[in-house]
Parts: structure tokens; sequence; C-alpha cells
């Protein structure tokens, strides 16, 4: 027997078309890239991004087609993306941080038929664009005045928009149709494209915006410091407009100074970023002495929150954090640090003991922790597995096809990291399970290691890897880089960690190295220190205990 | 072009699995209807649930089936909800307020097989039960000590379900299939049947959590006082799980007393009921000079929140009124009015202003306001026509076809309400389309009339219906039911209404009498009136200005 309710897909046309009809006047301001702030609405935004699509028909795309972004925050990029999405097109975001050859072999895989780009990124456009044959249009999102000099096939993006009058209505979608594409870059292999589709926006913004995940309303003024082309933006281009919260967006500029500058002439109540771009708003704050009066709340991902930042937050400035995780796969909620009422009422270190944590899964993400056998593993807050995830937000397979040993017949994704999950159902990721240190048939967390190395106040980095041992099959060795200046011995070192940690989980050895390979989103490139050490000689078992 | 992301059906099965997984031991208290106070969580609640699906196929009940329950609010009656959706079942709540010839008319339209009773509602089902021949098993809401003795294929719940292992998987569904069902009982014509998908079960409870439609967190206590049997119990036996929310079932006893207990000895957070019971609850407190210290909110819907009411809930006694508008066919939230930020600021008697109107619609509701060609009207907060509604948690039709005209081609849903909604978005019911009066091409709103008229200090009760006019087509006529011992006039009356509305909505006569008819469900049966006083002579123009 079906149901009898409306056939009301889930289209994110719905989002903007919400946000203009009941929001109409609520303001998004930007910085521009050309320099000066500037405000336009909900109810302009949509009027833009219905000529964005009448102009891209226009121009011969059509349904299904990717386009490209290369673009910071602002409104034009909201702009762009309802308006390829509204003519059924696949906005694809592009990290200009990635390597020009990097992103021209995302181009071509993807096959992107135009681009939207900002002027910072016109040079680097240049240097890509002769590698990818299916780029025929670049659209600079600027005016004419401000459009540089260059020899690609380039449009200013708003005297192109003005030959669109904007009467034009949404392409009518299946909700399961593609809306957006973003590239993961693991730290091996080829990077790997996820599709988002129009439901799983859709239902993401819906799952993000309640009291227990991010918690947003009519009433916030959200700054996306996460950039668009950083994991979907954490969904806050969907999630915003769909509650009519103002955005604030930030352009090129996240330092310290600039970031300040916007929450405080903005009165932002919410934000998020990765740790990094707190840690300069932190250095600001302290420098100058400012506080942060209207801010309630900031949520950190990306990379895990350090606990003296949710400390320092909390005490020095009464903003909450919630620290969250999720993958470019998830659209890219999967956890979030919000209280349950069993944790609602610590305080204090107790409070932060949990905040450390990455949180548990809002409706809509389903969580487990496997052995390698794939049986569950219990919730006890320090056993720990492969950590895998199911919902309608979470990718089935990668566009193409690569990578589909991370996808099982139950429909679980192997997300590759490995966390345990406590008794209340808060998850801690402790490594990448192509990190983990198998020793002896147990597990070595190679992040807690490392967290516990770089403690000593000689060390500048720290990074363990598993090198061969006969008998145990893998065993830890410490990579230490030494901060300038400073020679600690390997016995110094050792000593430091000895006692906090499982014995069996101590390093076997240590060798110092002057330089830690990093990738270039600046993850530890783990595989080339691994092959690197990969006929490393451990001492023997005797050699070690003598 | 596809998406590439989980087929990961929105089935309500998955929100009792998230909210046994995430919240296991949050509670769900229920006063009994054999009496005692009893205690039960999410995890247990949904082991039970397990069972009942087990066990209702074991009775030979399939996928499809429509399983009835005539039951107050308890965690039996939720559990039973979720054990016949979880084997694909349809749950079809039926109002025991209506009467037992309309109960058994909707069963047998229904076809309802089974059923699920209250204690309180055997004598009920033993006169419905001979006039359902497709009802084959009557499961009484009690244990075996408990049973009554009665000729009905009756079994006690606790020993049925105790034959039953739980060892059972939710069946796979289409999210399309049916979920539950309730009838709309209007004021003419044949109860019509709303069919619930898992679909839009699920996105509605998505729609009501959000922090500015309900708002539902993980630590909220939510005492849904609205029963189940009323409008899909405004979708609270879906959102409260969903996130997690200790839920506090109020069973057979709804006076004022009993729900002031519960609500303080649970610390209730939030509540969700019509204005009769408020009534009686601000009536206990008055006369006990108790307070609410725990209460945080109230969602008042199902009739107009009388402006007194918000103000003593506000002033009195630190609680936020949730005025909230929604139907049946809606499952059932419309409109809800918390504050946009135009509004955020308003305090005092013009926060009263916004908060007697009914909201503004939540992301998945659509809405607006036509005239008699179907044009739309303007947002002026003063313009009124016939309210229209889409959306996926809408109906799109009622069982077996009845009602065709309420539904356009659009996918509009025509509420049969008369609404206007302001510059913000905030809707007002001004009227039921079919008791507007239409004179001379213009509305006029009978309840802002009837409202009128009743502040008056002899005034009873008021009803206002049009009728037949040479000139203007329809005439307002005021029928009034005079409060005991006093005696006002008919020039009283009228001159009391007279500066307070528009010269030309003036009643054109009032008449007196002794009582007005209601439905079952309370309402003003305006058809009645109508046909009582269709050959109504009105005073002459010229007779009514000597």
């Amino acid at each position: 027997m079906q149901g009898l309710m409306q056939e009301w897909p889930l289209l994110c046309s719905k989002i903007i078309d919400y946000a203009a009809r009941q929001h109409p006047r609520r303001e998004i301001v930007s910085r521009s890239i050309e320099g000066p702030i500037v405000r336009t609405t909900y109810a302009e935004a949509r009027s833009r991004a219905l000529k964005v699509a009448q102009r891209l028909e226009r121009d011969g795309y059509r349904r299904g087609d990717r386009i490209g972004t290369l673009a910071w925050n602002t409104a034009r990029h909201l702009e762009a993306w309802y308006g390829i999405m509204g003519m059924g097109g696949v906005y694809h975001t592009l990290n200009p941080r990635l390597f020009p050859d990097q992103i021209a072999w995302i181009m071509n895989h993807a096959e992107d038929k135009c681009l939207f780009v900002d002027l910072t990124f016109v040079p680097l456009v240049e240097k890509i664009a002769p590698k990818v044959p299916s780029l025929n249009k670049v659209i600079i999102l600027t005016d004419a005045a401000h459009m540089p000099d260059t020899k690609l096939p380039a449009v200013p993006y708003e005297e192109w928009l003005a030959e669109a009058d904007g009467d034009y209505e949404w392409v009518d979608l299946d909700e399961h149709e593609a809306a957006g594409m973003c590239y993961t870059s693991g730290t091996t292999g080829d990077p790997k494209g996820v599709v988002y589709s129009h439901r799983s926006n859709v239902l993401h913004a819906l799952i993000a915006v309640q009291p227990d995940a991010m918690g947003l309303s009519s009433r916030d003024t959200i700054l996306p410091v996460v950039p668009m082309f950083h994991a979907n933006a954490w969904g806050l281009a969907q999630s915003a407009p769909m509650v009519g919260a103002k955005m604030v967006m930030p352009g090129a500029k996240m330092d310290g100074a600039s970031i300040y500058e916007l929450l405080d002439t903005e009165k932002a109540t919410c934000s998020g970023a990765v740790p990094t771009v707190w840690l300069m708003l932190l250095q600001y704050l302290e420098e100058t002495g400012k506080k942060l009066p209207y801010l309630k709340k900031v949520v950190i991902g990306g990379s895990a929150c350090p606990r003296a930042m949710t400390r320092k937050f909390r005490d020095d400035y009464d903003v909450d954090v919630i620290h969250a995780w999720g993958m470019t796969e998830m659209s890219p909620l999967g956890t979030l640090g919000t209280m349950k009422p069993e944790y609602a009422s610590l305080t204090g270190e107790d409070q932060l003991d949990i905040k450390v944590k990455q949180g548990y899964p809002p409706f809509g993400v389903e969580m487990k922790v496997t052995d390698d056998e794939d049986l569950e593993r219990p919730w006890d807050g320090k056993t720990f597995g492969r950590l895998k995830v199911r919902g309608p937000a979470v990718s089935r397979a990668y566009y193409g096809g690569a990578g589909k040993e991370q996808f099982d017949e139950a429909g679980w994704f192997d997300t590759g990291d490995v966390a345990h999950i406590d008794q209340y159902g808060y998850m801690q990721i402790t490594d990448r399970a192509k990190d983990v240190i198998k020793s002896g048939g147990e597990w070595i967390s190679t992040i807690d290691l490392e967290n516990l190395a770089v403690g000593h106040p000689d060390v500048a980095e720290a990074a363990v890897i598993g090198v061969r041992h006969a008998r145990w099959d893998e065993r830890p060795l410490l990579v230490v880089v030494r901060k300038a200046g400073r020679n600690p011995s390997k016995a110094e070192i050792l000593g430091f960690m000895e006692g906090k940690i499982a014995k069996w989980w101590m390093p076997d050895d240590v060798v110092f190295v002057d330089d830690i390979p990093h990738t270039a989103t600046g993850k530890i490139q783990k595989t080339t220190l691994r092959d690197r050490f990969k006929d490393y000689q451990l001492p023997t078992e005797e050699a070690g205990a003598a």
C-alpha cells in the first residue's frame, strides 16, 4: 500500500526558493575579491541564480554537465552554485591548494566544460586550461572594469549575467540526479570524485540544522570560513539559506585580523573552520586584547581540535566549541560534539574530556567500529576499530568506479579512519587505518604516539610508522624533527613517553630527521616515510632490553 | 547524471533504531491506564516494537495491512506504532471522541483487521466491533491481571507480546509505502482518510525538530498532551525519538492537576496541546499558586491560541508560546510562530500582535493565499484568500479518492482555510473558506466577527453565517447565545461592534438562540445553522437604515 503524500522532490532549488520567499531581505555579506565589502540578499541571490541558470543554458550547457568553480566564499560563488544546480548542472568545486597538474587531472576526469573562477586564480587557470580540452569557457567572477588581461576564453561574470533577464524556471529534476562534485585528495593514489545528489544535499542540510547538530536558525549570522571548495563547505551553502540565516562570506582573506573584523562588524553568532584558522584568530585576539561578544559557537573540524583551543574559546571568550568530524564522502557531516544529557552538566576539564572527542552522529548517520573480520567492536571508549558509516548523504561509489573496496554490500562505507566509541556514542578518531600499527594482532594508534611525542619540549614534529618485525609483524618507529638548536637523545624522548602509554605501545626505536614530508593539504605523507624506512632494522629485543 | 550517494530509504524504523542506538537509556515515562507511572527506555521500546512486529506477523498480518489503534498516549501505544510500521503495516489511529457509528464507518473504510485498544475504550469497541467485519483481533493494551470480561476476540498485550522473542528484522520497505492513517472529520460529508508514507513521516520529523520549528533536542523532556489519535500527534512520536528527547506520556488524564504533576515531577521542558488543555492547566496553577520552573515552551495549535493565554504563559510563568497551525493532511505541521530576526526584539503587546498569528512555514512547506480565480494575493497582512499548501508531508489525495476538488494539478492542496500573510511571511487564519461571507465580491471573515461579538459582556457564544441577499449575494447574520440572566438587545450588540470593523462588515441582523450546534470535536456546526436560517429575511436596506 502506497502513502498518499505529495511528490515533492528534494531539490536544492527548493532551498533558495524558500530563502527568497520566507527570508527575502536577509543579507549575504561578502568580502569581495576586488576588495570592498558587498551586500546582497537571498531574494537577490535567487534572482541572480536564475540568470546564471538561464545564461548557462544559452551558452549551450545542459542537464548533467559539470561546471567547475575555483573560487573563495562569496555571494557570487553561492549564486553560481544555485544557478548551476538550477539548470540541472553539477557544480564541481576545485581546490586551488592542489598542484596545477592535480587540478587538471581532476577536471579532465570530471570533464568540466565551463569554469567559474575568482580573479585570484586566473594565473592558475592559465596554467591548467591548456591541459583540459573539455573546458570551453571561463567566467571570471568580477566585472568588466576589473577584468585581467588573459588569453583564456574568458568573460566577466557581471556582464555575462546581465545578458539574461532571469525569466526562467528551474529545471524539473529527479532528486537522485547529481547536484555537485568534490574530489578527495588522499595521501595515495589518484583523487576520487564524490558526487552529491540533490536529495543528499537537501537531507544533509535538514540533518545539519538540528539543535543537536549545528543548531542553525534565522536569528543566526553564520560566517563560513570553511571554503566552498573544501568538503562541500560543510553543507553551510545549503543549511544557512534553508533556515534563512544571514551569511558572512570571508572571500580570500582568512587571517586573524580579517576574520575578526567580519565577526565583529557583522555580529556573527556562529562560524565553522579548521583549527589552523582559529589558531590565527586566537593569536590575533591575544595580541590585540579584543573580545568576541557576539560569537556563540564555532564548529571545528577538518582535523582534530586541540584541547587547549576548546578551553581557550570557552574560558577566555565564552564561545562554545562544537568539535565535528566528517568526510567529503559524507557531505560531509559525520559526528558533532554537542552534549547529550548524560554529559550536559559537565564543567571544567571533565567537559573537555568529552569535547576532545569528535562527537556523535545525528539521525541520518549510522556508525560502527569493526575489527579485521568486520565484526563490530564494543562501545567502551577504548576498543578501537575501523570506522564505518552509512546514511542518505554518504557515498555509495566514487565517480568512474575507483575505490570499490571502500564500499560493502550492506551499504557501509569504510572511512579509512580508526576510532573508538564510548558508552554514550561519542566517537574519537585514533588513527588512519592505513597508518595503524598491527603488533601481534593488537592495534597501536600512531596518532596517540605522535601527540605524546610532540609534548616533549625539544620535539618540533613527530611521525610514527610501522616497521616490519619478525616476531610481532610490525612495531612502531618514531620519526622526530628536533626543534632548532635542541638535541634530545633517543633515551630522553622514550623516557618522556614511558608510563604514559601501555608498555607494548612504546616505539622500538627513534630516528631523527631534518624534515617530515607533507601532502599539498598539509597531512604527513606516511607512505613516503614508510618507503624510506622500509628496510629499517629495529634493534633486536635483546638489544632493546639491554 | 545520477548522484552517487547511498540508497538509504527514509523509513520510520530508522528513527527508533537511531533512538535505541544513540539514546538507549533515555526514558519514556507514562501514566498508565491501570494507574501507576511506568518507565521504559528507547532501547526497551525498540526491542518491544520488534516483538510487536514479529507477533503481528505470526498472527498473519502482512505488509500493507491496516492495524487500528484506539488508545491514549503511552509507551505501549508508541511501541505498537513502531511495531506495526516495522512489519510493513499501517497504524490507523481512531479518535475515541467520535460517535461509535463514525468510528465503525472509518474502520470499515480502511478495512482495519486488528485493533490495539486501551482499557478505557473496551466498552466502545464492544459497540463498534459487530459492525466491522474485517476486524478479527483486539489487543488490549494491558496484562492478563487487568483483563476485562469481554466477548471481543481479545488478548492482553503483555502476554501476547511475550510469545515473541524479538529475533526479527524490520521489513525492507520502499519509503513511499504507507506508514500510518488518520481520518479527518470535517463538519460536512464522510470522514476522509489521510495516508502518511514512511518518507513523509521522516521528513516531517526532520522539518519539525529545526530550531525555528519546534526546536527539539536530546536535552529536552517532551510531554505530548496532543493525543496520538489527533493529527498524527503533531509528529512528536517521530520527532522526539529522532533527537533522543525524553518523552512523558500523559495516558488518559489531561486535567490541570494531572498535567501539572507530570510537568513538575518529570521536569518537562516542552509540551504541545490544544488551548482547552492549557486553559485547564492555567486555572489549576491560579487556584494552587504553583509555578512552572522547568517548562520552557509550549506549542499550541488545533485551534487559535487566545492572546490572553500567550500573555499569561509569558508574563506569569516565563514560558514561550509557539503558536502553530497545521492539518491532519499536513502530517500536520504547517506554520509555527517562532521569531524571525525582523520580530525577535519585540516585547509586550507588540510581541503578542505577532504571536496571535499562526506563524510561518519551515523549509518543506510552501504556502500561498489565492482569490477565487486562483491568483495569488499579496502578503500585506490584511488581504485574505484561500490558503493553499504544498510539500513532501502534505496529502496528494484521500484514501479511496474522496475530496478530489481539494487537490490541483500543480500539487497545491486547498486547506479550506482563509488567511492573510504579512510582509514577513507570518500567516493568520481568518476563516474557513466555506464559512467566509462573500458580499458584493468582497470577503468578510466570520471568525473576526465572532471574536468581536463574544467580547460583549452579555454574550456567551456567537456564530456568524452568510444569508442570501438580493443585492449583495450574501450578508452576515449574527447568531448569539446570551449569558444566563442577561438580556442584551440587538442594538446594544451592534453598537458594541460598531467602529471596530469596516462598516460593510457589520452584520445585517442579530438573532438570539438558546444553543449553537457543535460537532463531536467541539467545532460550531455552521451547516446546521445555515440550514436553519436559509430562508431568513434580513431587514431591507431601507429598514436597516431606519
